[in-house]
């Protein structure tokens, strides 16, 4: 596995992600999609929302602003508990976040301990600014949200907040949603959006970065049916990796084992959850990333959100370990509750079975970022082969930035050039495709084999005979000859069939 | 031609837009795209780039990030003059847009003008403030952008700003794309991504919001070759209402004509501004827009932005006059100079023909707003129809949020619902699919109708022993009677086929 580092100069070199206002030396956290990084991303964007929301009955579909109303946020609870502890330096000023400087000095996981338990810590392990050396000052809340003004005027009636998850905003549009799409609970509002942290100290390429995209469920349920999951079924056979609260208690490893067992031993308490984390893994699955590269992990007791009484992550195996990739919190009826009392707006809804008023229940909200999801899908795709002398990376032909290459076999005969495009343009209509008549066929698969095109085209003397072209697949080089009226119907079969 | 505000309560009405923050009143200038209206708005978003990005090979995509170096706006001229002037009340304090309030009470066009221009003309026309009649004070320049802070400290080192336009972002991974992609002159780099600004008084729905999304191009072409345009042939017959300076200046009306004689005539002097023009002015018509219902206006003089030597919008008549859609100016190499001279970075390209370094130039810079065009498709798609008393939204079936509609004639006859089903799953592996067994079947089609729906099909007994659907088409209420196995090819056909 290339280290972070190493594959954020591979994602540079090939377009897929350069660092943001690079010729003004770059801004800390912020990136941007490049040519084939951009055409990943969407792949990535459109497949999950096709599963979760365009495919599915229980889920619809929103998008909301970046910028909300400062008192959303008073409601959720960010503007006074959105916070990472800050430590500075009393000599150079250096700002460090203080769990991360503890984590790196004496690999203790210190996420979610008190001012005064880090306090402490520092004094007792005599940890100094790895700056200079210096002293550290006391330790103090941080706030993570961008803040920023609207309208004419600077004060405290336009301060604004660009959202720091993209949560809220579904449940400030909770009661118009339900009512213009007739939801009956169970059901799911989805949004995929761009959200904003201000990261003390942005770090590991995409993985943490100050500008990220959010692709989220919150999950309704009816209070008093909280395990009441009909779909449960559909899962129960998938196996995964868990690592609940006790194991990391007993320090024991993760256990591969089925959905059905986990909730039969009450390892995963609620049918909900399970379902999620395995729809979830699935979908990763689905699109050509490794089973055993991911285990999900229960939260121990201090790293719990506010509003979270059991949250669940999947995580994934970086070269900088094991981390969270998709939170599934049990909010319960925090967030709608909150928004009820600081709007005064009835969010609750009528049960018609008992007539009575009720406050749905979030069982789970399936938040994963995209650009962590990107870097899953490029490490899991990513291979050197040998043989080849050539990184090939492997990606699933529905994430892949380009999905067919054409070439003709050389670049000044005017029939192979007129043939190829005839075909290019025929294909185009339906797929990405890229022409390309520069170099040796040999130079023209290495290239496609770096940025992932699963299928090269080739148009040679005997497809002007015999109407039929050479497609190559990417993951074994191997050669077949394809009529030309086919081709598209061979390429729809390909993806179908496609197995990494 | 309903209203805009009749627009916006039809929106929320329907799911496709709301208020942002409503529960806690709403904040001015964002909105919230609803379950429906973030489909139609990717639909949009989809076309467009498959149109303008994927299947051209002279253009290619990025996505940058929202929050930028403040040195690239420096160096775009936007942090001293992106501004709009403000004019505020002595006594009640209010703050208008000087141009907005002379527009309003004298009808006079403001856009642009100088703030002395400004000052003496409210002086001379006794202008005051309409709230309470007080006196205004002197007029002064307001920067539109939206500033934060990025990291743990807050100062001058750490401001930094909300992109104003995609368009930067371009320019600054410039060479990047260029060297990834291969592009040889004259491309394109392409983006779709949200912009903000923070206007002293947002009106008029979504045509004018504080947060918005670009849909944007910026074409480069040889500084020596700014009029070959190879394809210009493609839109030489294209007609279009083109209102040019001097068309203005002498209060004659817009003329309808050819590309190739607004050409031949100089009225449009730059080939690649009119392949351009008439290009975008397609892609609408193509989506289902009317002709007839966009002009093409040259800017005049003191309209040009800073960077611009020629602009042409593409206008639109909203109920509240003809409106900028669509800009495209000629930037020439203003922005690539900038940031050379403020990055000390090379951004120019080797012309190997010459052996001379050269400096490309943006020709057009065809930057279309999301939300502007969503209200466009609305308003060409909405009509009320007498004879159904209903209002029937006839959105081209490649925009419409749902595609099919799928009822069981009646909801208690298990073998109709199960028959229903058993198509309604099939369809919506494909397309987007909503099943509805919920009142009669005049009241299910009057839904889908409201909302866009282009194809209802209805599973009736006969369906059960013929194998066979009603399919009924929106614009028309026509029905026919189309075979199972021969649905999803039928429906292909339509949307292929379909003319507004």
């Amino acid at each position: 596995m290339i280290s972070i580092e190493e594959m954020a100069t591979f994602c540079k070199r090939r377009g897929f992600i350069y660092p943001n206002s690079e010729i003004y030396g770059g801004l800390t956290g912020f990136f941007d999609y490049g040519p084939l990084g951009v055409e990943i991303k969407n792949n990535i964007k459109k497949e999950w929302w096709n599963t979760f929301v365009r495919r599915r009955e229980d889920i619809v579909g929103i998008d909301g602003s970046i910028i909300t109303h400062p008192k959303v946020w008073d409601a959720s609870g960010h503007t006074s508990s959105f916070q990472d502890i800050m430590i500075e330096c009393k000599k150079c000023k250096e700002r460090y976040r203080a769990d991360q400087l503890i984590e790196s000095i004496t690999k203790e996981r210190a996420d979610g301990w008190s001012i005064k338990k880090i306090e402490s810590f520092i004094k007792k392990q005599k940890i100094k600014c790895q700056k200079c050396n210096g002293e550290l000052a006391e330790a103090a809340p941080f706030n993570l949200m961008f803040h920023t003004y609207v309208g004419p005027k600077q004060d405290k009636e336009s301060l604004a907040y660009l959202r720091p998850e993209t949560a809220q905003v579904i449940f400030t549009n909770f009661k118009l949603v339900q009512e213009n799409a007739r939801l009956k609970l169970p059901f799911g509002i989805a949004q995929i959006g761009k959200a904003f942290r201000n990261e003390i100290s942005p770090r590991n390429f995409l993985f943490r970065s100050r500008e990220f995209e959010q692709m989220e469920i919150e999950y309704f349920v009816h209070p008093k049916k909280r395990e009441e999951c009909e779909q449960i079924g559909e899962v129960e056979n998938h196996e995964l990796f868990i690592y609940s609260e006790k194991m990391q208690e007993e320090e024991s490893k993760p256990k591969k084992m089925k959905i059905k067992e986990a909730l039969s031993k009450r390892i995963i308490k609620n049918p909900w959850h399970a379902y999620w984390l395995a729809t979830c893994h699935q979908w990763f699955i689905s699109l050509g990333a490794h089973q055993d590269h991911f285990r999900i992990r229960q939260h121990v007791k201090d790293e719990l959100s506010h509003y979270s009484t059991d949250t669940w992550d999947i995580e994934y195996e970086f070269p900088f370990g094991w981390k969270e990739l998709l939170g599934i919190a049990d909010r319960g009826d925090y967030d709608l509750k909150q928004h009820m009392h600081h709007s005064k707006k009835d969010l609750s809804l009528f049960d018609e079975e008992t007539k009575e008023k009720i406050i749905p229940q979030v069982i789970a909200e399936p938040s994963i970022g995209v650009d962590r999801t990107f870097l899953v899908f490029l490490y899991d795709a990513y291979t050197y082969d040998k043989k080849r002398e050539n990184i090939v990376l492997k990606l699933h032909p529905k994430l892949a930035p380009i999905l067919v290459a054409v070439f003709p076999l050389l670049s000044n005969k005017q029939e192979l050039t007129k043939k190829a495009r005839d075909v290019f343009n025929m294909l185009k209509e339906e797929f990405s495709c890229f022409y390309d008549a520069s170099g040796s066929i040999g130079r023209r698969y290495s290239r496609q084999d770096e940025v992932g095109t699963p299928f090269c085209i080739t148009i040679d003397f005997d497809s002007l005979t015999q109407q039929d072209v050479t497609i190559r697949l990417r993951d074994t080089t191997e050669q077949k000859r394809v009529k030309e009226k086919e081709l598209k119907e061979t390429i729809d079969k390909l993806i179908k069939e496609y197995k990494s």
